[in-house]
């Protein structure tokens, strides 16, 4: 009914968005408007990924279901993957579904286990054990090319799966870095981290000192200048380890960068 | 990776399995991983549809959400359909994807709003408000032909969506009827709902005491006879609206009988 056409698989120079949004973004319903309005408008092919950790951590607190962060990440026991699967898989995702096909965009819900898109292995234990957590090992693009071609829309939750039946807690920067990397043999990728700051900033509360362009000379000069720290590292690791793997460039900044109507956004190349 | 190929699409006679799994099934861990097993077993292709009710109630419950139900039908206002979403869309979707995987069935979860597979409309209020609950309007055949075509296994919950942004709670035995109408244009279907009972039952404590076979007449001498009443009169309400919308046959019983191991279900045909 709306599938679309697009020109046949495997053309060289096909453009693909992947588009990751923030946690800020999709836990306020407006902004989450936005940014679906945003999404829905780029030309296909697309994808979109999201997570959903502030959410995830309200509904364990209503469940009684402590929340354990080490730097940042999720210690994830079996009440806490059910938890995430729940709110990624279940709330966030289908009505992230539901907003797109209302605004004409043909996007099926997925998590790493539908169609074996995104296998993981369980993080091994070393100083801490993170439980339930997935290492990304392999992506599969070519099913994934295959919905594209049909004029599907995935939108990805940060959940992946070990091929055994175990559903598995992944980073969302990571999932689409992957997804990035995994598609960028049949695609020309531009990956987009979309959050609430316009892109990397050389003062943090200024959204106009937006470094616009950063290629790997201006990466090691910035973090020589500790202008790239705290959460923005993991972040700037993950594009430049997209970049290296084939990603044709990653943009970062909020959502109207997507159709550039707003040119203050970072640009990553190598 | 794991997809497989089927014979080209629209060929007359292609066989396909539609199988609704029971509440009671799902709800028992060792239960539900048999019949994973049956099904995963079956050859392609085939889909499944699930609902949830008693893990929904469960959830509601320790969020302190009041769980209302008229003639066995839930009262889903906003708290409600996003709890449904959670555990339909979220909790048990996802670990039936994951547990198909497992045994290298290529599933894809669904809610109706995935791919716009079911259109449905909020019911309109009559004598009782069921609120964000959905009748079915339409199912996108060509979509989930395309999907079964390339291998994939689509996994449905008992969700489906207006096409305006809204979810919709949707009986599953419904949604199973009308999956199995609409693909009955291009696959001759078998229609299959699993359950904790062995059929349609002469004495319903007795599994022995099956009817293996049903028609037209033959129903409307069991209803007569008042051994149709309860729970199964809507399930064979489906059945025979099923049966009038073209498709081949349905199935009432145990998951054995998705291999015919055991002759002890239901065949209802026209």
């Amino acid at each position: 009914m709306k599938t679309k056409s697009v020109p046949p698989s495997g053309a060289r120079g096909l453009k693909l968005n992947i588009v990751k949004v923030g946690g800020n973004i999709i836990e306020k319903e407006e902004d989450l408007q936005n940014f679906l309005d945003a999404f829905a408008a780029l030309p296909e092919p697309k994808i979109l990924v999201h997570g959903g950790g502030k959410l995830a951590s309200q509904l364990a607190e209503r469940l009684n279901i402590p929340v354990n962060m080490v730097n940042g990440r999720r210690i994830t026991d079996a009440e806490t993957v059910e938890v995430i699967t729940m709110v990624y898989g279940g709330k966030v995702n289908k009505s992230i579904v539901a907003g797109l096909q209302a605004r004409d965009c043909n996007a099926i819900g997925f998590s790493g286990a539908d169609g074996n898109a995104i296998l993981s292995v369980k993080r091994p234990v070393k100083d801490i054990d993170f439980g339930f957590v997935g290492d990304v090992v392999a992506v599969d693009a070519a099913m994934i090319h295959n919905l594209l071609s049909i004029g599907i829309t995935p939108a990805f939750c940060a959940i992946t799966h070990d091929g055994k039946g175990q559903l598995l807690n992944t980073n969302a920067d990571t999932i689409a870095c992957e997804l990035a990397i995994g598609l960028s043999e049949k695609y020309e990728v531009t990956l987009n981290y979309c959050f609430e700051k316009a892109g990397v900033l050389l003062d943090i509360n200024n959204d106009n000192s937006v470094v616009k362009d950063i290629n790997s000379d201006k990466y090691a000069e910035l973090l020589n200048e500790k202008i790239i720290a705290d959460g923005m590292l993991p972040k700037m690791e993950n594009c430049f380890y997209a970049l290296k793997g084939g990603v044709h460039k990653v943009h970062l900044g909020k959502p109207e960068m997507l159709h550039h109507t707003n040119a203050n956004f970072t640009t990553l190349r190598l």
